[in-house]
């Protein structure tokens, strides 16, 4: 039988038992060998419709790691499009790592990183903001921890990312983006919330998490400039900030001398690639900055610092911003054929993700498409502020996982529902 | 000229002008290549002492470094006896972060690491203790900064690891050791200051730094015994346990689960050679441990996690039983020979340094033996609770390091007292 996901119409690709061509571009089929390429036989929907939901359990709010769903059923995964982040930025990151002489492979395994001082000091210029203002994380979440301990009501818009409910200490207000208006974020309303509610903190992540949705630049600094005398803290997330343009994106990193109240986070785990590493940061006032550094020390490992380094090297940054367009450019046109599949509503999105309401319920699909594809997306069932049980959430990875991905949602959602409902009962049998 | 360092006696190394043999054991002059050998020229005192004032400014409490150091003096060290870690345990985890394929190597730099909790599960068995026991932290720094956050009165031996009143929120309480009686722990007394000032914490570290005093492991059992209904929580950080015996270390982790106050904290960084990989832990009730996890999530890095799995493979756990075996013999080697030098008294360790009480002020002595030899220990004039300006905390290394640092040693110490006065005017001129 020729592999489903396979569109291509040649004489190897169309033969029974095809071994496929491989070679032209609506060949989908995997290539034999390697982790993101195998082919998975399609599996028992069963088998991974337990695991998972035993690995979803105790991954609490946050989807299972692809580390434990390989190690629960290996070789299942054939393309990870929970995992949002720039495949291309992590070739050029590796390029480098694997360039580098044993001995100082061997320094950065042994010895203490420099102080998260001395590591601001080389990423300030890279963030283009000054030392003092720069807070260095081991991954955006501990500096989201930080900013949120000790603090009073936090408001913010839902859905959105679990962290910031889950490390707020205070009481949360939540303000709900409304999918009848495509989940937008309407900073006015967000504003009168704030009035009314007086928060301690108020969080923007734009481009917002699991949607997409972003907010102009210049509305966005209005709405800070607006809230200066209301609140304490407002923390804009732009961990998604790569990939809203082809030109450079802009931050609001460079207002924090101006509005001491801004806090802007950053992941470089999404945009760099580099999730493994743990890099992410904070801007802020120097008086906040110095606040947020004292609960750390060595927080950031070997790796972490030595990429803080590289932030530095042109050669680098130049692949880098190469590899970031590329991305841009083609998660832009995954988006386009998602929103040409039959029974979905794709939600605007300016980020490399995007949030697709179905027809039929998400976890199915989910399924389906992990047991017939191999390709592993998330189920947005348990996100706070998502009603119902239809939503998923597609990252872009590199072009032919896109490809993949689309030839793969085509086929599962083209497939009689009652297949589905088969399913549904066979799970509740085991369940 | 025959470098200083080198008691070889062929003809090599006795020739003027002497290329060294490099193969007899006696033969210490370093080889010509290589960061850990690289033979530095001496080099100007002068340069060296204002680096090293400039650097100790911005490291605050802790000494500046390795690489802050190689990056301000390149190729000054010879030997770092500052950083205290088993160099053979670095070896055999290189041998085996060098012997991963690449594809695993590149999962480990893109993916998110499994969340805490699972790493958890499989460094637990390593620890001897239950999952809901274990909470696994970003370097033991973090953990610690995490145990004394909300915390009231802390209770603490000084001299000792300066993160344990730095990252104290609520008032602290020195119990000052005493250098005439060995600086050794009077647990009888420590009790009776508790009882006195009711700290919310009490903080035993064992064996101490940065002396390296060890207290018995039934007598500390019975004191945190003691304790149990008169404070919240004893710390007993066991970080340097792991070099106190040739056989098992005796550890208090296997109590929590009797004695819930008591935290035990470890780092597998000087233990296992890897401070680079940020790992450390903390052992508790299961009820404390879920507190101490609620404010981390992804906090371990990939490499980090890679090394928890390491932990549970036979082959790597016997090679590095043979490393820390190794080491705890020629530490106890250097010990023995740090004891015999003229003007020095060793105060008694039981782990892999040494803290030394000189006739001259350490300052001197540290910046000639940088500057001389390439040897770089830790001044110890800015721990609290060591009074004067005497003490160097010197570490073991390997084996043909420690005969470097002991050489060194020598030379300096026999030198006039002129010329280091010479060099403290110096100083004060450039000051």
């Amino acid at each position: 039988m020729p592999d489903p996901s396979c569109r291509c119409m040649c004489k190897m690709c169309r033969a029974p038992g095809a071994r496929h061509c491989r070679s032209h571009p609506s060949c989908l089929a995997p290539a034999p060998a390697g982790p993101a390429v195998a082919a998975p036989r399609p599996r028992d929907v069963h088998e991974i419709a337990s695991t998972l939901r035993t690995l979803k359990e105790r991954a609490g709010s946050h989807s299972p790691g692809i580390s434990e769903i390989e190690r629960a059923l290996p070789g299942a995964v054939r393309v990870d499009a929970c995992f949002l982040s720039n495949p291309y930025a992590t070739d050029v990151a590796m390029s480098r790592l694997r360039e580098l002489p044993p001995g100082r492979l061997e320094r950065m395994v042994a010895q203490y990183p420099a102080q998260a001082s001395v590591a601001g000091a080389l990423l300030a210029p890279a963030v283009g903001v000054l030392d003092e203002q720069l807070v260095v994380a081991n991954g955006a979440c501990e500096v989201i921890s930080a900013l949120l301990a000790g603090t009073g009501r936090v408001l913010l818009s839902v859905p959105t990312f679990s962290a910031y409910y889950e490390f707020a200490r205070g009481p949360v207000v939540e303000h709900p983006l409304d999918p009848a208006s495509d989940l937008r974020l309407d900073l006015d309303r967000l504003e009168w919330l704030a009035h009314r509610h007086r928060p301690d903190t108020v969080v923007v992540i734009n481009p917002n998490n699991p949607d997409g949705g972003l907010v102009a630049h210049d509305d966005l600094v209005s709405f800070v400039v607006r809230l200066q005398q209301h609140v304490r803290q407002v923390i804009v997330d732009e961990s998604f900030g790569a990939f809203t343009t082809l030109d450079e994106p802009r931050s609001l990193a460079p207002l924090v001398s101006e509005l001491p109240h801004l806090v802007v986070v950053n992941s470089l785990s999404k945009s760099h690639g580099i999730a493994g590493l743990r890099l992410g940061y904070a801007v802020a006032s120097p008086l906040r900055a110095r606040q947020l550094r004292r609960a750390t020390l060595w927080n950031l490992n070997g790796f972490a610092a030595w990429f803080c380094e590289l932030l530095a090297d042109r050669d680098y940054t130049r692949a880098y911003e190469s590899a970031r367009r590329r991305y841009v450019r083609e998660t832009r046109q995954l988006l386009a054929a998602l929103g040409e599949l039959h029974g979905v509503r794709v939600f605007p999105s300016a980020a490399n993700f995007a949030l697709l309401e179905l027809e039929r319920p998400a976890g199915d699909v989910a399924m389906e498409l992990l047991a017939r594809h191999g390709v592993y997306v998330r189920d947005c069932a348990d996100k706070r502020g998502l009603h119902g049980d239809r939503y998923l959430r597609v990252a872009a990875r590199s072009q032919p996982e896109n490809r993949a991905i689309v030839a793969a949602l085509t086929d599962v959602l083209s497939r009689p529902a009652s297949a589905q409902r088969e399913q549904r009962d066979a799970r509740a049998v085991t369940a």
